[in-house]
């Protein structure tokens, strides 16, 4: 078992990641001196898989919890869910000391986390990730939201958890397609500033898609660090943040052209990923050999590097549009070497257009 | 003109307070490097009066202002409401540093700040408080929020202005009701930490009553600072702000009991001091002629101190489902004398049903 700090003054908290992790679960709430009442959401898939174990574990802890399940899919990030997870708050009775713990992945996540923070304008918020992509992504960092009609995530707000409860045992349920998308996220964080953490993934390729225990619980670890150090500098995302946001901006243009359901999030991360390494290469900043080092890792996972039926120009209008575009400015994360990355404010449209040219098949 | 800091860390902001505060308006925008784009939310009753001075020093200050008209009253503290805002500020291109203007009473205030503090996980706010109840206390605090079907404001946030404009012109169009209905709050700064205060306001009723400005200027200063002095020790309502809720807990039951449209916040916040004023007699408290000393200046201002039709024990039940009842205690504010109070945690239940009795005609 790890214990991973986030340090964010009187924010701050713990992620937990291990096997079996109950009782550490019943044990945080005995302590955290929560109000009685209590809230559980989660989505229909997750329900049948779960629920039961969380829901024992919550009521051995003390608590009377409601239990809430919303439909699943990115569908359920929506207003009108939120407004009906109110009333149900409301309807049972929590009040401010009351917790929400929230049981999925990252569309559970960032919606419960989002009534958290607006309910009785905040509530005490537990994650409990079951996904492999909002274990060492949205989980951590205290990005909460929902979807509006015209984009994602425009909706939200930055609150954080009380903990974050990573189960490995979760993992095993997962389809191939979802842990390919977690993976992402993982090697964007050697990418970003950790050389030895992409090493590991290379020499641990195998093992990690076979998820054994002990190499999962370290990757993940380290992602979890990476990101919890990089949250505790910049909580806010005034800056430093941005480089989180590594192969993202052509991800959220290639999520958008597909209609939000054709590729996950972690697979258009990855080839954003891909889109940007290849825009560092155009402008001179790495070398043919790093850009096909991070190429060949990708492959090695079995993970989406080129996406079809996305029109380039579609795409590329669409990165303008995008909620960390500031004054019509857009701020690329581009890689310096493979570990390290910068922001770069001005990259040619030409180039732009050639890296989404380069990513279609 | 006053200016007065509130202090909260990087998260500090001025209150400014005066006359024709056009000019100061223009210079803060000029300073805050906010993105060009911008939008001004406003309610219909408003727009026809103020509008149009304050866009046009928007647009002076180099802002590209998308105006935003809501319908006045409580009914458009909505999600819906927010999401048609939401729409609005997607489709005219608001980014993460453009300034969103609340220009309007409480419920244009509360409901901008809750798109503000939400919108893209927070944009710069900036309020400009048309009514005195807005200028004494809904615009200063960072409390922001709509309401639910089943409650007032029970979906919110704690969000601050970059900076809160009173002008106190604004004053001379309000009915007598309104002035009352902030008067309300004017007088609880003084029962809660400023006997100076009360004495101030007893000394020079007839002067507030007849607007006069320099009065008004030092009554309105002074009742933001005690509430920014207190909001600066406890920004999220942990304890001491607990304070600024006497005669909160009774106004909210009454408010329910008639339905929210009978009685103005106000106007239920000046018989719920009573009530709460009556309690502390029954405690022994308080002696009987600090008791009548408020009731006189209640009486003196015009100020409602008494209603009617509304079910003792319906605001009896009331009060266990307002939203800082914790655990299904409630935390009175009661008076130790005329410029103190403290929080008591328990009153026996017969003494609270005797003041609701009390307290309708």
């Amino acid at each position: 078992m790890r214990k991973i700090k986030v340090e964010l003054g009187k924010n701050s908290y713990n992620i937990i990641i291990g096997n079996k992790l109950k009782n550490e679960l019943k044990q945080f709430i005995i302590n955290a001196n929560f109000s009685k009442k209590a809230m559980l959401v989660t989505d229909n898939n997750v329900e049948k898989i779960f629920c039961k174990d969380v829901l024992s574990v919550l009521k051995d802890a003390g608590l009377d919890v409601k239990l809430v399940v919303i439909p699943a899919g990115e569908t359920s990030k929506s207003l009108s869910e939120a407004e009906k997870i109110y009333t149900a708050a409301i309807e049972f009775g929590l009040d401010r000391k009351s917790a929400i713990f929230a049981l999925g992945g990252g569309v559970v996540g960032d919606l419960t986390g989002f009534i958290a923070a607006t309910y009785l304008r905040g509530v005490p918020f537990v994650q409990i990730p079951t996904t492999l992509l909002a274990q060492v992504d949205s989980s951590v960092g205290g990005k909460v939201a929902v979807n509006h009609k015209l984009g994602k995530n425009l909706i939200g707000a930055f609150y954080q958890p009380k903990s974050v409860f990573i189960d490995l045992d979760f993992l095993k349920t997962l389809m191939s397609r979802e842990i390919a998308s977690g993976l992402g996220e993982i090697v964007k964080y050697g990418v970003i500033s950790d050389a030895e953490l992409f090493k590991y993934i290379e020499d641990n390729a195998y093992q990690i898609l076979a998820l054994e225990s002990d190499i999962m619980e370290h990757v993940i670890a380290r992602s979890c660090e990476i990101k919890a150090d990089v949250v505790s500098r910049d909580e806010r995302e005034g800056g430093l943040r941005r480089i989180l946001n590594f192969g993202h901006t052509m991800a959220h243009a290639i999520e958008e052209a597909s209609g939000y359901t054709r590729y996950t999030h972690g697979e258009a991360v990855a080839v954003g990923m891909i889109g940007a390494a290849y825009i560092s290469k155009e402008l001179g900043k790495i070398d043919n050999t790093s850009f096909e080092h991070l190429q060949n890792l990708i492959d090695k996972l079995g993970m989406v590097s080129r996406v079809d039926n996305c029109d380039v120009e579609h795409m590329f209008k669409s990165i303008f549009r995008d909620k960390k575009t500031i004054n019509g400015k857009i701020n690329w994360v581009l890689m310096d070497s493979i570990g390290k990355v910068s922001v770069v404010p001005d990259v040619p449209d030409k180039i732009v257009k050639s890296a989404f040219k380069f990513i279609s098949k």
